[in-house]
């Protein structure tokens, strides 16, 4: 059952067997030419897993997807998944819910499910009612589309991910196919394939704003829901855009059980181990991508923290540098300006020493058991100006806990796109 | 004792009988022009207190004035004080912990007192080296100085105020006067008079970068720390201008005693409570101006949290907010996008049910017991045209707790200061 061969693919869901997906424009948005609504459709069998926001001001969709996974957990199956941007349908109070909950009644109309075997996510603008108007134009479009994407459809699995970009500058997705032997001894392809939005109000400690994965392994719902959530807390849970934990974060994971319906992958099992290896790296491609593509972001910053007394420290000192203003407007200004990296780790509230402590930016070792030393401020400028990333790493000299943080620069850009977002 | 007549005064330092202050232009800058050293020298049997930053990266002159003020709660008197900007003398190691000792110990010969008598404070670049010769060029200059400050001088404690700013774009001072009755039945008006500066890396939790605040009352070192620590809790410590806590945090409160050097105040009676609310009246005074020349900012952002299960819950929802780049921006862009203000709030982990929540913004109530409600958005422009102070505020209905945080909006500039700050 080992793995082989884990391959790279094109189109994201697209890529994923069994899927049907498509996006189209439902006029969510005041622009027609822009995609707002996504559709996703599985063979029945086919089952489903989420992971959610932790705000107290959770999304009217993010309730009813609560509620139709815990009846899918009691026996329903899942057939389909409704996103829509242009309006997050958050802080929307009751009117919000019966508009969520209209959603999927009427995809389960036309795909012919239960309403419980529907979920729902929404992103963009927080505070205005969403229209229900849009889902009964767009989701017969978009079934009629599913028949023309469906297999292996690169162009579909694109134009899917970009009915749910926001503020996004280009459509995340991700996918790769990985090689096991089934229980006769033959070889099966498997694939994991997603897609995710997101590049401002990124700090999910929880998932990112919206993620969709996907596998053609066969995969009770339990394990799936295991799965999804270690592969959430070592990818999306690490990156940080503004420090905004937005009403909608939710990451989807989808199994079709298309590529070997006889098989489900179990728990604890060498095939399983390997299929979440597949599933962390794409949920990390897709996660470094959202980094990449932070509002108004020209590097992508990675934090690492060594060293630290425990994981709880490494997490707390690694996102007060990531988060600090002064740190990413240093990087978005070329100026190894590394005292406010030591200004970040200082009031994280972690256990260690300053005279413990060694520093390093761009590869250049800048600070060492608490004391600076000289290096080139030529040299750091080069580095700046040649490489796409900026690493960060802080050795805390307090233990061997460690972690990785993903984020980026503060730029002039970020502030006019969000102080104009609405208008 | 009952306190009559509470006045505002100019003057900042200046205005507290027996201090003398001036602020010079050592050397610690590039720019000749800039005043970067300021001298606060008291009367023998003046006490003094301080609050200082919680960084685990606390810089040398925070070790340095924690050690001393030991010494003075254990008999020595204060003499004096010695801040530069230009240079924050933070994460420097040994190297600058000896520097902050040669500058006490310069003026301790220099005004002939103990070192132990002498504090020191520093703001500017973290992480480079402070070089000595500016204070011994700075100090005799300043010493000179102080001769002709003496009294009640409003210019020397405006240059004062001028000598310790960084980005600052104006000086931060504010006193009051106050008139108590004396144990003989006459009037003495006593002074509080302060001066401040910080515009970014505040968000203090303890203290702001550098406050100095002087009485010419009479009061025991327990009870002037006493005072202080409530004081800043009311006021520094709920500012914040990027979430990022300076290395060098550090409020000083002294006492002269030169309003009637035979009476100490003394804690619990009438009078102490009288002067205690003068000294929040003037770090509230500062506080505000921090938030007023926030880094980049166009507007002070109050924001109000009420209804609150406890305080701490109100202290997290506020700063949040506060501290919420989302909100932030859509402040700087005019926007009154109060779901920005749904979102901070949620994901600040208070307890609390959406549905209980009112929000208002401009005092135009938007969100009313969790849903939305309608409002003139043309009329939300008009005020945020109007007025230079943005309220808001946000009732969690689940308490009886409230607070206060004040704040400013970010804006485009402040990125342009924070990435060439050093250059």
């Amino acid at each position: 059952m080992a793995k082989t061969n884990t391959k790279e693919l094109k189109g994201g869901l697209g890529a994923v067997k069994g899927l049907q997906v498509a996006g189209v424009s439902a006029g969510f948005r005041k622009n027609p030419e822009r995609l707002d609504l996504a559709l996703i459709v599985a063979p029945p069998t086919s089952t489903a897993a989420g992971v959610f926001t932790q705000s107290n001001f959770a999304a009217a969709p993010v309730s009813v997807s609560r509620e139709h996974l815990a009846s899918q957990a009691e026996g329903k199956g899942f057939r389909a998944l409704i996103i829509n941007s242009g309006n997050a349908n958050a802080a929307t109070g009751k009117e919000g819910l019966v508009t969520a909950k209209q959603a999927c009644s009427l995809v389960s109309e036309i795909i012919k499910c239960d309403e419980e075997e529907v979920l729902v996510a929404s992103t963009g603008v927080i505070g205005a009612q969403l229209p229900y108007k849009p889902f009964s134009v767009g989701v017969p479009l978009a079934v009629n589309l599913l028949g023309a994407g469906r297999g292996e459809s690169i162009s579909m699995g694109l134009s899917t991910a970009e009915a749910i970009m926001t503020t996004d500058t280009f459509p995340k997705t991700a996918a790769r196919s990985f090689v096991l032997y089934a229980a006769d001894g033959t070889e099966v392809t498997y694939t994991v394939g997603g897609m995710a939005k997101g590049s401002g109000m990124i700090a999910p400690h929880m998932a990112t704003m919206i993620a969709v994965l996907a596998t053609d392994a066969r995969i009770e719902q339990a394990a799936l829901q295991q799965a999804l959530k270690e592969a959430v807390d070592l990818s999306f849970n690490k990156v940080t855009i503004d420090s905004d934990t937005s009403t909608n974060d939710s990451a989807y994971l989808i199994a079709t059980g298309a590529a070997n319906p006889k098989e489900a992958l179990q728990p604890g099992s060498e095939a399983f181990e390997a299929f979440k290896a597949v599933l962390r790296e794409v949920c990390q491609d897709l996660t470094y991508q959202i980094a990449e593509d932070g509002e108004g972001a020209t590097k992508v910053i990675v934090v690492d923290v060594t060293g630290a007394a425990n994981s709880k420290d490494a997490d707390l000192v690694a996102r007060a540098i990531a988060d600090s203003p002064l740190v990413k407007t240093t990087v978005a200004g070329h100026d190894a300006n590394w005292g406010r990296i030591a200004m970040a780790a200082g009031k994280a509230g972690a256990s260690f020493k300053q005279e413990e402590v060694s520093i390093s930016i761009l590869d250049l070792e800048v600070f060492v058991n608490g004391t600076p030393v000289e290096f080139s401020e030529e040299e750091a400028l080069k580095r700046f100006k040649e490489r796409s990333e900026v690493f960060i790493s802080v050795n805390l000299g307090a233990g061997e806990a460690a972690t990785r943080i993903w984020t980026c620069d503060l730029t002039k850009e970020y502030v006019a796109i969000n102080g104009d977002y609405r208008s």
